[in-house]
């Protein structure tokens, strides 16, 4: 058994020689980078290959592999299923899928792990049927959950290697060339698919839109991609849609983004040439409106604008209060033609954006960050893993990767959640470690992490309603009562990677 | 002694073990690609150093190493003297200086070699004071010529590994994302410059114009800089004015140009989607100029354009004749202006252009390219390294690269230069093997490569004039007399490196 730096106890045999979370900046990157293998495309050489199957056979994939996917089709993603479905058919077993994230629609995954074909799952986010299939057991090895900037330093450092990357590809041409702005299925911005098309040994880009050489813009280079296939349809455009887009209406919401634009104003960073990040959400979009306020009142503009991108963001570009959005995500289709149109709209891989591991990842640049929370304990660390009872249902994204890199990490969240406190003693699972969390606000205060008496000082000279997390926590169980700890079994079906490589926890089998 | 397929003897204390020259496509990639350190940079630290030789020091550069730049700045550049000169302040001795190309403008490298600060030189280019020193026996090791696309095989193979790499950046933010065409040196395309920033293990930024973070559009990003060093002034934009970029007006010249575009036309080339090089010389324009007649006449849209970029292909961009411009370096301010502002036009990287080892690059794609030749042999291997007296005033770039790349390599040359003739026995330095060009041109007429006899019978139907490569030697040594091979010594000052990394000939010592 191994016990990290926030107490928790991985087992030896899951834990294996990865090191122990030991602090959010503990770790440092040794060596060289993993490199992919050295070929030559000749004049007269076809790029472009029958069906998913051609190519799988091309690819040289055995049994045992790694094949990686990105996520930005979302919930719409059409290319893991076909592409799962074509290795099974294939006959292969014992595959490790590394996705940037798992959704949904990625259901029949479930039999493809029943049946033997995937024995092996490494993803930043998962939710829905394969998330929960994978937390009651039915995965042979733990899945491995890591950050946006971590999967990319995992690919980089060669913890992660894939053996044949699958693109989907909204848009490429017979050479390679992809973009994921043009097409019916466009989807934004690539930025998490370039790390697997620079490192894989193999890659494929699956196109439903083959376009006239060259396509243009490139997000990714012919000089990187070995085979393209086209099919009928690699996804439901409509699917990348995230739940909530919009500005919440709810007055909690409403209060609880005031409070927290209000401590931005408070630490000093609304000035010129700020930079945020916030969700998709409402209440995440709420605070960036309030914000905006303090901005226009002191003509302020913002450097650049992060984050799962949206139509309010790309509103705060065009009315000149965001010089720049960079973006590794669109989250609605008004991003999308954004991203296409709009020079300042600027795409940029996840390691770019997050990658604790290279010469500087653009969170290290962000004054702010609002981020989501499941639960939160008192020392200030944050699940977004699981759910109260246990179930995988998110993952860190970029959250880990935003509130290292941020001068200020908020965390903005109801008190209660169907009638469940969101402060703990002990968080069902460590996503994000309390000492990169500045601020928790909630509509019943503020709670600033003790580590900034600096920020305790500016905020007291402003009325918020400033409380310790022990207290809100008091309060909260006054009405909720103490939540029970969610009943697992010993097995460890998850490692939680944080963005260093190392094992920040473990998600347990719910009975 | 190695001989190679073409008879150029090679002595083995130079040649080591690198392999000879066995045909255009005769050597495979085997093993991975080269891997940079790994680095982590962490929120708040700062990249701005306070001068080059700051950088130089916080680099780690040592005696021995190698430091590389890029030419985009051409005869403009003042970055490469002012980090040698720090270098010499520094007193690091036995450096090898990997340029892309070497212009007149690095005269000040002569007094570096003789002074043991510099010992090594490796570009794919290299014209006055330096090239000519080197001919004459100044540099202790041979220089090694490449190929545009031979110096990213080489870099990416690991053959060239660069410790540290200098990037002349026409624009730059404090977090080193770089590109070429903001500010008062913007000089277009930075093309070259990507491979070492990619794969160098320290990267250095030097710029005069410090731009708001983010800078954009990004053409070398943030994650691959380690240090950004500001300086008055890192070139003359004047100098990247390429000599002629105007189409010829000699009556000689034209007449030339008009066959070649007529063989391109006999070929069947001049139809949809079209892609053509040209190089940035009169008679090479002349010949873009007569295509597009062609091209018009049949209503016939190129897909791309490639080449040192002028004004004259921005012409065609925006009169719809091409599609697109695909640009690794600008040849004239009217180029640098276009890219910035054109989404057709699009900056590509030097390995995407002409990497024969990655997985595809653009030049296995033309259709034509127009090259031009110091000297051709009767069996079409071409010169474009050193004068007929052997010194070196220039070197492959991209002339390999296009040649074997492409469906219809045309050499357009006068047959007589200065009382010269071209056509000789045996070319002084062979750049480009005979086995990758496919037609000469002269005003004499047309001398087809005896491979290509799909191509003799097609121009047999147009009336061309048609001649045998040996018959065009004879009637010009008719006129010239034969010509004196160059007075050389037998000692080896640079080894011309093909594409593919095997030796295609050798240049000897000019007493």
């Amino acid at each position: 058994m191994g016990e990290n730096i926030l107490g928790r106890v991985i087992p030896d045999d899951v834990l294996g020689n990865k090191p122990l979370f030991a602090g959010a900046f503990a770790r440092s990157p040794q060596g060289r980078k993993a490199s992919p293998p050295l070929k030559a495309v000749r004049p007269g050489e076809n790029k472009v290959l029958a069906s998913i199957k051609e190519a799988i056979k091309a690819s040289g994939l055995k049994s045992g592999m790694t094949i990686s996917f990105h996520h930005h089709l979302r919930n719409g993603d059409y290319v893991l299923n076909m592409v799962l479905q074509a290795c099974a058919e294939l006959g292969l077993k014992d595959l490790t899928v590394a996705s940037s994230s798992i959704f949904p629609i990625h259901a029949p995954l479930v039999e493809h792990i029943k049946n033997g074909v995937v024995t092996g799952l490494d993803c930043n986010y998962a939710l829905g049927p394969v998330a929960e299939a994978v937390t009651r057991g039915l995965l042979p090895r733990p899945m491995i959950m890591r950050t946006h900037g971590g999967r990319v330093r995992a690919i980089e450092s060669g913890d992660l290697h894939i053996d044949v990357a699958f693109i989907a590809a909204p848009a490429a041409d017979a050479y390679g060339n992809i973009n994921g702005v043009d097409g019916p299925s466009a989807c934004g911005s690539l930025g998490y698919a370039m790390a697997d098309a620079q490192y894989a040994d193999y890659v494929v880009a699956i196109t439903d839109n083959l376009m006239p050489y060259p396509l243009h813009p490139i997000s990714i280079s012919q000089s990187l991609v070995d085979a393209v296939v086209v099919v009928d349809k690699i996804g439901d455009p409509k699917g990348i849609v995230s739940g909530s887009t919009r500005i919440t209406r709810d007055p909690v919401g409403l209060t609880i983004a005031n409070y927290a634009a209000r401590v931005i104003e408070a630490a000093g960073l609304v000035k010129e040439g700020i930079s945020f990040q916030t969700g998709a959400g409402g209440a995440s979009l709420a605070v960036a409106a309030y914000l905006r306020k303090y901005m226009e009142e002191r003509h302020v503009t913002g450097a650049f604008g992060m984050g799962g991108i949206t139509g309010y963001f790309v509103e705060l570009l065009e009315a000149g209060l965001l010089r720049t959005i960079l973006d590794t995500q669109c989250f609605d289709l008004v991003a999308v033609k954004s991203l296409k149109r709009n020079p300042n709209h600027i795409e940029i891989d996840a390691g770019m954006y997050a990658n604790p591991w290279n010469k500087g990842a653009v969170v290290n640049l962000l004054d702010t960050v609002i981020l989501g929370a499941t639960e939160i304990d008192t020392d200030f660390n944050v699940n977004v893993t699981t759910s109260s009872d246990g179930i995988i249902m998110g993952g860190s994204g970029g959250h880990s990767d935003t509130a290292a890199g941020s001068k200020l990490t908020i965390i903005v969240t109801t008190a209660t959640r169907t009638r469940l406190p969101i402060v703990r003693d002990r968080v069902t699972t460590v996503t994000t470690p309390g000492e990169t969390v500045d601020v928790v606000v909630t509509e019943r205060g503020v709670c600033v992490n003790p580590r900034r008496q600096d920020l305790i000082e500016k905020l007291s000279q402003r009325r918020l309603p400033i409380l310790a997390i022990e207290e809100l926590k008091r309060q909260v169980e006054d009405l909720t009562g103490k939540p029970a700890p969610a009943r697992t079994s010993d097995r460890v079906v998850a490692l939680v990677e944080y963005r260093d490589g190392s094992i920040i926890d473990a998600v347990y089998q719910v009975e």
